[in-house]
């Protein structure tokens, strides 16, 4: 059976009393020389990341920190403060929310990317679409919204910035083209722009830019950290004890026997 | 009573169909053009950071990240991937392990470090010590610990960094120099010395960048995250199911009685 | 230093291959033999109450399960599930929410009604109400309740069986003295009644069965996670997804500037 | 599109100042006359139970609160308290951690019994077994247990409790069947006992009493936030600041390159 100390094994970290060595690098040497960006990198990847790399991922950690108190991760955050939680509760509550469905698109864009891509490129599209929803859901993650129409801002922008980086040679934008096949398999389909929201378009980046499907939730969470504790602390300084999901006056509707047993 | 739109308010973000503006800055301005470290002061602020401002912060942030599976956060996240739970729910526990003791001693450090400040400057540390240990508790937040001596090597390195930006005017360097006089003050009392840990440095940094008290917890949180991301996604990749905090054949002590009623 | 096993002490389980006792109690013999409030008595307590004190503390852990979608520990749970959380996941972000404000208020009154006993009863009331609002804050845990009015209908219900109780000496009713006691200074205070709510109430029962006050917390969120459970499990027959805490329509009101640097 | 008051819906809690009615039962009338699990079956089931089938889950309830510091839900609660966390934060730590592996084997359980009855029952484990170790996972849930050998003195006594409802006629007895086949079964398989395990034993119970699956773990999230309580508190009364999952002198191994780039 395992000794104690090898019950944890890690590649991450090395330790001794006046030391701290991340993937083999002296965290002395990391502090003041690397961006924020390139230390999650090192951290998730095991070695530095190019600059231009760095700046792409910099890229989608930016946009995708927050859609507002609508969002059911910021809405937790701001009423975890009102019931009187410090920062670091309300955020874990915010973060606790990111699952398939409100967290999880990015995750699984990239799976579908991943695919497609698997299955030799854009042309199949089309089939891996249709297996994604016999296999999976009808629901095309990274596609579509219900709120930004025509088109959700970040999408287009964050797009470019990997066309760019694709002309410099810093990735190859094949997931950046293989999530334009979608998009346009999608408006055929639907007769209808079905565009490229923020969960598609950064997990072109994280495609692009190889990281693993579950880190692109991981990666998601990292970024919509910093929403949930800008609310949460702007909640904090306006007060307010106790705040439920809307005012007072409007509750539920209760839909159950009004006696028991009708 | 207030109207159903009205119950949430925010300066954060604004938005309308096709537009996300962040204080007021459109966010295809945003991607692309400022750093994440400038994001996260944005949201929390309430206006950009100058580029020197910026970079201090991202020392600190790059500095948290990890401290191994030794430390409750990230021990957590660990033992959470292994139960089955993926990134964003191992993440949430580790963040929430964030509480006074693990996670709070960056925000006490700035509430010491803002007390000083306020009755005078560095002179005051000794007065100010005292004040905390009588009203607060006998622990000086950011001094010591047990695991690194003689100096945990991440304290000297941010504090140099302080040094540097208030010799070019991005700080005044008073929080640094507070910082030193609580350094100088518990030597003296404890006739050895009692560094800077990297709680006390990273406070140094969030006093003076202006942060309050509460956010520099916030930070933290956003910084520790990075590595219960990666602690938890390294494990993801090990395998191993329900693992407590040992192997097996190490339980714990039972203190109670053998039979009921003894 | 500590040894391993040793690092983990208990006096609540002990366990060998086969053998599960809690409190020196072989769990075969509890099993069927003790109810479940019984089992949380043994656990938090240390042995078994008798059947009085058991249906006192059944009244209480009854009482309190639920306040509807209004209360924000059941709204993050529906929203919870909606996100493709879970039942546990959706029951931790409902049990996280049960801090100071939403689930401490019992805690308190328990800390409340013990400095009236400690100062010498029902007359010292009025003393220590002044003395808590000095010390902590303005709000008297436990009475008054912007919803129900004139009066939360289990309040009374619940101090009712703890009159019985205490005429059966199961209980002294000292602490039911204290809570009515405080309620008729508040009432003469205010000029108006602040009767008891349920935090009140329960905080009664738990004083007079001898509970420390943090435990009237961990006992609420026992109670209440029934309904987390109850409401998002409901949640998840009826489908939804990522619904936040209004719909669509409704979004919060902005309240920055319209362009930055405004 | 929806009304605000109509965008929760719920059939458990009807509200109207000074009133509150469950089920169509108001809350005075459950207060002191339902027992807790009765009132956990009436909020999760929509009716109240026969006395019967009350004692039934209260069987189940009471065997799972606890498994020791060991398991990763107890690790968590105690380590959060001494991060600082009051109760409720540690204990939304332990619950969060029930997932698929910790939390979810009673829940997998009912599901393949269920499969199984629906096959035609006790006949058909083996082909159902298959079934699950093609489709889900070759991990049969609820069956073995790698510490309590030969059994776990759960499963015999939860069982013998069933055998008992089933001769009253409070259940039918045909999951205990099932759960006995599937015993057998992989006896026959392996060549030596693989015996039921408290969730293969609670999950008998779950599904005899009609419980739907993802319930099974909402049930063992309530049972075991009592062991989770217990622990933290006693881990409250016995201070210890910020420890990790083991003494200090023993770490992690650490397995990644001495030097970046090696």
């Amino acid at each position: 059976m395992s000794d104690v100390s090898d019950w944890w094994r890690t590649d991450i970290i090395d330790m001794e009393p006046g030391v701290i060595r991340f993937r083999g690098h002296a965290i002395e040497d990391l502090i003041g020389n690397v961006s924020f960006p390139q230390m999650i990198w090192l951290m998730t990847r095991g070695a530095l990341p190019t600059e231009g790399e760095a700046r792409l991922l910099e890229a989608a950690l930016v946009a995708a920190v927050d859609h507002g108190p609508q969002a059911p991760s910021i809405a937790t955050a701001r009423m975890a403060v009102t019931c009187g939680l410090p920062l670091n509760n309300a955020l874990a509550n915010a973060v606790n929310m990111l699952g398939d469905v409100h967290g999880g698109a990015g995750e699984q864009a990239v799976e579908l990317y991943t695919a497609i891509a698997e299955a030799g490129g854009p042309d199949h599209a089309g089939a891996e679409i249709d297996r994604w929803q016999a296999e999976r859901t009808k629901f095309i993650p990274g596609f579509g919204h219900r709120f930004h129409k025509p088109v959700d801002p970040r999408a287009p922008r964050l797009l470019g910035l990997v066309d760019e980086a694709a002309s410099e040679g810093i990735c190859s934008g094949d997931f950046a083209n293989i999530g334009r096949a979608i998009e346009a398999e999608l408006a055929a389909r639907k007769g209808k722009p079905v565009p490229m929201n923020i969960d598609g378009a950064t997990a072109v980046i994280y495609a692009e830019l190889g990281f693993p499907a579950p880190l692109a939730r991981g990666l998601f969470c990292l970024s919509r950290s910093v929403g949930a504790v800008a609310h949460a602390w702007e909640q904090m300084q306006q007060g307010g004890r106790n705040k439920g999901p809307t005012p007072p006056q409007y509750r539920w509707t209760y839909t159950g026997p009004k006696e028991a047993g009708e």
